[in-house]
């Protein structure tokens, strides 16, 4: 037997008693007639002690050759601790060894083993299992089991049943790029790995299985940024008989319930906003609302202010950075050079300082008078001490430059707190999105959303206009679930593949199998899918989902511990008609 | 709202509630005053009522048009009914409709929605949609559910932890053919799906991880039989700090509490077998233990008796088939004609009926004398009325033979009881197989599985007959878990590449990630694999996994239903360098 206990369960009411431990050595201190061990598990830390001259004489040599990440078993008696270490959950005990075997040596890891490492994120990526022996990495994971484990039973007292439906599918067109899978067996044929498994899903609510579950892997063959990865999980569920709010009456507390367990936290009644709405107020369809400063639209009241390039535009907005009067002209500058970069356009940056002694600095007050500018800030809700930044363009790209600009100041001014947590649900988003390069309607979500009832006349004669039953759950700026309801009228849905430009029988050839399914009495249904990493990630207060994930791929899509991808034999390549 | 009730809740007591429920037209009988609709959803039928004398006119008109599986809303109130139907759980209930909503129409189904549909495979398989409406379908949906709800909390409760390893991983060889996915981002690269998280699990050990499982969709692209499909799941354990019997103390339990739940059976302690008894006694690792009809060797007993054929044979064996004694001529052909199969390629088969009346007839009685027959007759523990079968050959055809020929024998009497399970534990398998093509030796489990501790020695001089640290659990004839405790030495691993053919170089090449890993502290460790769709169809009663799995591939790893795999884009050909 290798242990009688871990290494994080021994109290000052186990004194006495004789105990079998097994781990890693996590320090060891020579202080040359005695030796402490600090050995290390997943569980915790429990110190060790040898001493030369109460200690068997071979242990006690024994002990001497040892060295970091060396794995040992010992057999001892709990005592109590001289001096108390309150930092770890067995500070008041240490084990006085009787006996000790190696159970496998280590070389010196390429990077210490502490949260606070010397190791690169390149070095610590290839030896990937060192890495996850940091208290920080190995917390994360148990955090992501911890997440899935609260949803799981959540769900499963709500009588979803888990199904799981197949890896290995159909490619199709629409939504991002497909990772593609030789068939041996059917040459030139191949599978795809699903982005989603939403076809199938809305099979099973066509099939009967009312409420349904899956942790499934997603795979999406895009070019990886530092958010995304190749492939990912999400807690995908969908539900029959349903409208929206039921929808949100099942995750919200779902959502609820990890942050009570997991955090300690209540969250309240998750806000409700449109998508019009937090376009308008926060420049995004991910409002971050842990902080206000929202978008204002102030372009009735500043035109005819004799300041022409106002006058000239069709949109001006603005937003009002509290306690920042004190700003440098330095400091202005950064956040012009930001809204002038390639991402962003921006023409240029107004800036209003309404300083403490009442007066006002702006980069316009050539042309404003201050009565004018104090007039505004009626609007902007704007006070002494405070600073105004307005840009005035075409609307939406205003309102981008603003939503961006908003979250660099909240970033700067250190306004995302990481403990705390700013839910809400974004409804009626767009159905159909125009696509200048393809010159079609793309869908927003994916074809199957439906649109909202009284908008379906306008499905042919006012495309742009059509809101869908889609919804987003957002969460400090990022989204952490989204979805709709579905088509269920076979009419509907072909009418939504011609929309976006798929004749009947390329429709069929694609989905004919979810088409036809919808005229075997397909109930109403719709569902959401959590992303499991990002919650994961918010909940552990970083925005690395990497951190969350045990072997993450790097930007190239590459696994560099394992080296893959990598190159395959010819003879590989021929079975595969390749 | 679409229901305040689901289909199968409500009873006598809910007497006089107005409800509202949405489903499934299971079936309509129109009498023409008055019309009876069973409503079916997932949780059950409830009988619906209208009657033309008290039904508003419009509503009834409309209940006139409609059919099979047609989806609707009724709101109406619960009401006593004449006719019990004690077969469902509403069955003293009725709801006499006072609103109907026609929520969506279908097409006749190709099939009946029953058990006994008269839709053949193929066209289930199509319509899987309208084949997982049946009741069984649904049932052993849920069934898996059940399963895998049950495992989960007995392995959280274990501290195990749930971890993601990934899917797209390295193609390495040794072992099954490895399904491949172009890498767009790392031209003429490739990915492979995993056939096992093996190796990965394996350093989440080293990374101190403890206790791990997952859930995981494994991928062999192996040529396809009945119960193989393509991709399948199991749930897939690793444990460090542990010993073969410590597995045991795990899973054993786990299983146990499964048929526990599940069937209401509370399984024995698991017998322990080693390889080389089953392979005698049964002539497989997988013996049925649902009936004994052991195989015998009674070489020793029956050379020397005057019988050529056996005098010269390795080995004779016989299994004795109880109260068959009476068996036509016709049926012992049927036997012989079973042995001489091209799988089995038997030579004949003896045959030895022990009538009731004491006489003995057998293919041999010209050779040999009934005293000498009464005299085997003792060790096969045969008695009057019984049937014996004897084969001479080499002595692992020979038992192959025989193992075979009890299971056939166990069909055709019978002796399969859905009802019956019998659990063993099979330890101790060869670590190596040679094999005769490659003129090498393979692992016979995994390269990573752990010789037992005092064959190390042969690794070298008697490879053949070195034990591994390996174990099966089998149960009524079929393998659900297997696994091994691994090496976690690395001139072990080394030794063990070098055995199976490779050199260093190909073994760092291949395995490099792991055999480093292995410097650096790995702990000992193994783990186990359970085969979910396997479990469930045992627990189910069924052979066919296929009828456990939601989507399911057919012998040709062809989805029919979605159509893949199916034949991609040349634009996607080229993105992805193919």
């Amino acid at each position: 037997m290798f242990r009688t206990h871990n290494c994080g369960e021994l109290k000052i009411t186990d004194i006495n008693k004789k105990v079998t431990l097994s781990g890693w050595i996590n320090i060891i201190r020579n202080k040359g007639s005695i030796i402490w061990i600090d050995l290390r598990d997943r569980y915790g830390i429990t110190q060790l002690v040898l001493e030369e001259k109460t200690t068997d004489s071979s242990i006690f040599k024994k002990a001497k050759t040892l060295g970091r990440e060396d794995v040992i078993k010992v057999k001892g008696t709990v005592s109590k601790r001289t001096s108390k270490n309150e930092k770890i959950s067995t500070g008041e005990i240490e084990i006085v060894i009787t006996e000790l075997e190696i159970l496998n040596s280590s070389k010196i890891p390429p990077f210490t083993i502490e949260n606070d490492t010397d190791g690169g994120e390149e070095l610590r990526m290839k030896y990937r299992y060192l890495d996850i022996r940091r208290p920080q990495i190995r917390e994360n994971l148990i955090l992501r089991h911890q997440v899935v484990s609260i949803l799981r039973e959540y769900l499963n007292k709500k009588d979803f049943i888990e199904i799981e439906t197949p890896s290995l599918i159909k490619s199709t067109p629409e939504g991002a790029r497909d990772f593609l899978v030789p068939s041996r067996m059917n040459p030139g044929k191949f599978y795809a790995l699903p982005q989603s498994p939403q076809t199938l899903k809305q099979l099973l609510m066509i099939g009967g299985m009312d409420k349904y579950y899956q942790l499934v892997k997603c795979f999406r063959d895009e070019d990886l940024r530092a958010d995304r990865a190749p492939e990912f999980t999400q807690i995908d569920c969908e539900m029959s008989f349903i409208e929206q709010q039921d929808i949100f009456n099942t995750f919200e507390p779902a959502i609820q319930q990890v942050f009570n367990v997991i955090k300690g936290v209540t969250l309240p009644k998750f806000p409700v906003y449109t998508y019009d709405e937090v376009m308008s107020k926060y420049g995004t369809d991910k409002p971050d609302l842990r902080f206000d400063m929202q978008i204002i639209d102030i372009t009735e009241k500043v035109q005819k202010c004799n300041f022409k390039v106002f006058d000239n535009s069709e949109y001006i907005g603005a937003i009002c950075v509290k306690n920042s009067a004190s700003f440098t002209r330095k400091q202005i500058d950064i956040y012009t050079d930001f809204i002038k970069n390639p991402n962003l356009k921006g023409k240029g940056l107004v800036y209003i300082k309404y300083n403490e002694d009442d007066s006002i600095r702006s980069s316009i007050d050539k042309f404003i008078l201050p009565e004018q500018f104090k007039n505004w800030f009626i609007d902007l809700e704007a006070k002494k001490g405070d600073l105004v930044f307005v840009i005035a363009d075409k609307k939406q790209k205003a309102q981008k430059i603003l939503g961006e600009l908003r979250l660099k100041l909240a970033s700067d001014l250190n306004l995302k707190d990481k403990n705390k947590f700013a839910p809400l649900w974004v409804i009626d988003f767009p159905l159909l999105e125009w696509n200048e390069e393809h010159q079609r309607f793309f869908a927003s979500h994916h074809p199957f959303t439906s649109p909202k009832d009284e908008d379906i006349v306008k499905m042919t004669t006012d495309p742009a206009n059509v809101k869908a039953k889609a919804y987003d759950l957002v969460m400090n700026g990022f989204e952490i679930a989204g979805g709709s309801l579905r088509i269920h009228k076979k009419d509907i849905q072909e009418k939504m593949f011609k929309i976006i430009g798929m004749d009947l029988k390329q429709a069929y050839d694609e989905f004919g199998f979810l088409i036809n399914a919808l005229g075997y009495g397909a109930p109403p249904h719709g569902g959401i899918a959590i992303g499991l990493a990002r919650l994961c990630a918010i909940l552990g207060g970083s925005e690395a989902i990497r951190d969350f994930i045990a072997f993450p791929k790097n930007n190239s899509g590459k696994d560099i511990m394992i080296d893959a991808p990598s190159l395959i034999s010819s003879e590989q390549l021929k079975e595969l008609n390749l």
